[in-house]
């Protein structure tokens, strides 16, 4: 049996279409339909088997479906969740795929009232790439994947949800939408102003000399400005916090590396390297 | 015709070991010799075919080269390149792969005086990763590589060794120490900086959330806390300079985000985009 009958992705760029690709290729469900404005994703998304439909008819994507994902950047997910709803059948649930979640979800219960059972998830499973020609299937293995729980959570949508997303083949964890910001505002908003700032202190000059390192920790500067303009406004206090945390750190190794003190830097580069080789890659 | 008879390689470690097996792979020189204190580090350059003949002994393993490489971390470059030089043919090229250069290159030409021709060299292909095991003859195609020139250069040994590096498949510039440090600060050294605090800015809570952007930004923080040690302290006051206008750029950013000034923070990224989507990959 399928998991769900009709999921409807809202937004069929990146993410929207590795989930259509996704689903499809698990056969997770008897309909995925893509709903977006603009014909050239439409077709992009129709021509790269994303969805079985898409369409610019926000009621009648919507119509019917068991699931509705809004995959559309933070900025975008109440005013779509509003819109949604209205046409949403009774009981099914609503879900997006930002980074945002303690702004965006007590907003979204609100929203869904008891109509529609809205949950946040947040696919860790980005790139610096946009649109349905870059969408992959694969981008969710082992992927981690955070779904939010607050008092408001209908406990029978979560369990269907965390299936859902663990078929896909995500590592599913359930934190509330505050934990989630504290904890992505340092794996995943703090990485985005570094490397930006990073690629913004480099000169015409010193790109020439671009090698792994500066290559690396910068990848990610090549990001959506737009989409990232919005996480970092919409969790601004979050962001300020790392950034504040980091400022931090960087003062302690520069103040150690003004005094020529060896043993400070030596240990605070020890340390650094220990987190991260404690990351799997 | 080989370009070189003997080369001498101090220092087998990851780039150490890669030059052997290029200089072998190319046929550039008819004997390439390493030479190391640690003899589990001579045992493995044999295993790996990294060098002809790996010795303990300085001056055997010097004697007669026509290319000294000192493949050794900066701190100790100085006093190899005074025990080298001792052993040394009159006339023979000596160079190093260290990534600081102005507070190297005037000393170590001074320190080979007329009895050898010094230059330095900073092949821009490093790793996080250390030891002979993960060297590689191809970590040089396209990679930058600079060599520095001054007052002092031998113009004939400067050609030799630009065609060296060239049939390495390095892309040769030559620069002043001076501009060298300058540029490698921003280039290299900052990213470095970046890359450890991000590291340590983390907890044992996110880590767990770690996605591509945070593998990405922390890979260098793996790499050698000692080498790193060394060129932050050595080029303390390049890596002062670097940190400056990357918290110059932070701090502006961090002012946008604080007073929700969506067009400065829009326009920072879209800049910083544009840097790096100009870094050819």
């Amino acid at each position: 049996m399928k998991l769900f009958k009709k999921i409807a992705i809202i937004g069929v760029g990146l993410i929207g279409g590795s989930i259509g690709l996704a689903v499809k290729k698990k056969r997770l469900a008897g309909e995925v339909v893509g709903v977006s404005r603009r014909e050239s994703s439409r077709k992009k998304a129709l021509k790269f088997k994303a969805v079985d439909t898409a369409t610019l008819d926000f009621e009648k994507g919507i119509q019917d479906a068991d699931l509705v994902i809004l995959a559309v950047p933070v900025g975008n997910i109440l005013s779509l969740a509003r819109k949604a709803v209205k046409h949403m059948k009774k009981g099914a649930i609503l879900t997006d795929v930002g980074s945002s979640k303690e702004n965006i979800v007590p907003e979204a219960e609100k929203v869904a009232g008891k109509k529609a059972n809205f949950i946040g998830s947040h696919p860790m499973a980005g790139s610096d790439k946009r649109s349905v020609m870059n969408a992959s299937h694969g981008i969710f293995n082992n992927a981690p994947l955070i779904l939010t729980k607050t008092k408001y959570t209908d406990p029978r949508s979560l369990r269907k949800l965390k299936t859902f997303w663990r078929m896909l083949g995500c590592r599913v964890f359930i934190i509330s939408p505050e934990k989630h910001d504290k904890l992505a505002s340092l794996a995943s908003y703090l990485p985005h102003v570094v490397s930006f700032m990073l690629a913004l202190s480099q000169t015409k000059d010193s790109v020439r000399f671009a090698a792994g390192s500066l290559k690396d920790t910068t990848r990610v500067a090549s990001s959506d400005p737009e989409l990232w303009k919005g996480i970092f406004l919409l969790s601004g206090r979050r962001v300020l916090d790392s950034i504040g945390t980091f400022t931090k750190n960087l003062k302690l190794l520069e103040k150690a590396i003004k005094r020529k003190d060896e043993k400070s830097v030596k240990k605070f580069l020890e340390k650094a390297k220990k987190i991260r080789d404690s990351i799997k890659t």
